[in-house]
């Protein structure tokens, strides 16, 4: 118990309520809350994270949609005694979020914002005619500063307010966040999994010392309503030696 | 509209009901039900498949619980205008049920089932001491007669109500739904997805030509309550080039 239990300041997590939540995700993850053990009581646990308890108490509601905490009516709230994975692909979120709930800190490198017109393969996952303008985003992102998967992305461009809506986005910035505020919000994606030999461009930018396979995503991403139109399409290329893909699957 | 809708007869899917949803299935995937248009009405459509009301009624429940179709209140029952798969790796199902799903016809071979003891490292993944007995079954899955994926499997015998009770196993049984019959539901996965090349011994089981990558899925699976014991362990090598592994992912 000689842990510092404290939320850090991080500058890459913006609300308090999301630091506290990162904060009991590694106490959970490094074992100071042991699996199947008994949160202490709220006063004393919002002292010792330093911070409010209507915050604390957002941060648990959190973690036990997770999964990663259990309310127990009248007894109290436990450390789930099943170890899971804090961030499963089945729940859809950007890659820097996906990366800040396993505990990393995520980054960007060699991001590029590009206008294309949509060759016909494209245009077919992306349900436009041939031609049609689209923005295509290329970046590496990096976990605690190491490469773990490059991203190709394409948006339609007919679909923001303006074409050139995306020109700003920086290296800083979510792709999910951006696009919901300018009312694309991504709510659904079906992706499919492919295990590939890494190419001399995926080897140099993900800095692989082998030609181990890399697992590709290829994710269409749809808004709230079912037959809407493709607001995203995006091909992520993993590195699994880096960075464990998992899931949870119910029944 | 010459299209035969009747349910076929299908000794690998046992209910009738079950029988109606992979026919549905079949008929959303040929484009015989259009994406985005409305179901026939209810007798006309049990008419047309050759079933009762009630069994097209739980056909129906079950297509739109997996997303096919969708029910608008006052106005009738739709096929999804978004085409999404119909079985998503998010949700847990045995293999064979999974590639009916899909509208395959599974198969098995090179079915063994052996008796080991857990050496170190697979005593650590089954959360068992080192040397407990175990149940180890190998197999390889087809649909329609090609393989595409093999399966490792291995269960704790100590949580079998005999240790023999899997013995009797065969090719044409489900591991799924024999384990809730022996009380051991599996109602949970955590799933690690690995790339991996393929050694001589998988590329001889999936008649493989290539050396291209294969999809791993470790996974654990656990019944009902958090803090369950690992039911099964299970290594599934799918090579995706002969069949989709995709997943729906949700916000």
């Amino acid at each position: 118990m000689d842990t510092n239990w404290s939320v850090r300041l991080d500058p890459e997590t913006r609300t308090l309520g999301a630091r506290t939540a990162t904060r009991l995700r590694e106490l959970i993850r490094d074992g100071v809350l042991a699996p199947g053990s008994r949160l202490p009581a709220e006063p004393e646990l919002a002292r010792r994270l330093g911070v409010s308890r209507p915050t604390l108490r957002a941060a648990v509601t959190e973690l036990i949609g997770d999964l990663l905490l259990v309310r127990r009516r009248g007894i109290g709230t436990f450390v789930s005694a099943t170890p899971r994975p804090a961030h499963g692909l089945e729940r859809l979120t950007g890659t820097g979020r996906g990366l800040a709930l396993l505990g990393h800190r995520p980054g960007t490198t060699g991001l590029r914002v590009r206008h294309v017109l949509a060759d016909p393969a494209l245009a077919a996952v992306l349900r436009v005619d041939p031609g049609t303008p689209v923005v295509h985003l290329t970046r590496t992102r990096t976990a605690d500063g190491v490469p773990v998967t490059h991203c190709a992305e394409w948006v339609p461009a007919g679909l923001l307010p303006e074409p050139t809506a995306l020109d700003t986005f920086g290296a800083e910035d979510s792709l999910h966040d951006r696009l919901a505020a300018l009312g694309l919000p991504l709510r659904q994606a079906v992706t499919r999994l492919v295990p590939v030999v890494p190419d001399a461009d995926l080897r140099e930018r993900l800095a692989l010392a082998s030609d181990a396979p890399l697992l590709l995503l290829e994710q269409r991403h749809f808004p709230a309503a079912p037959g809407d139109r493709v607001a995203l399409f995006s091909r992520h290329w993993y590195d699994t030696g880096r960075i464990d893909l998992q899931l949870l699957r119910r029944g």
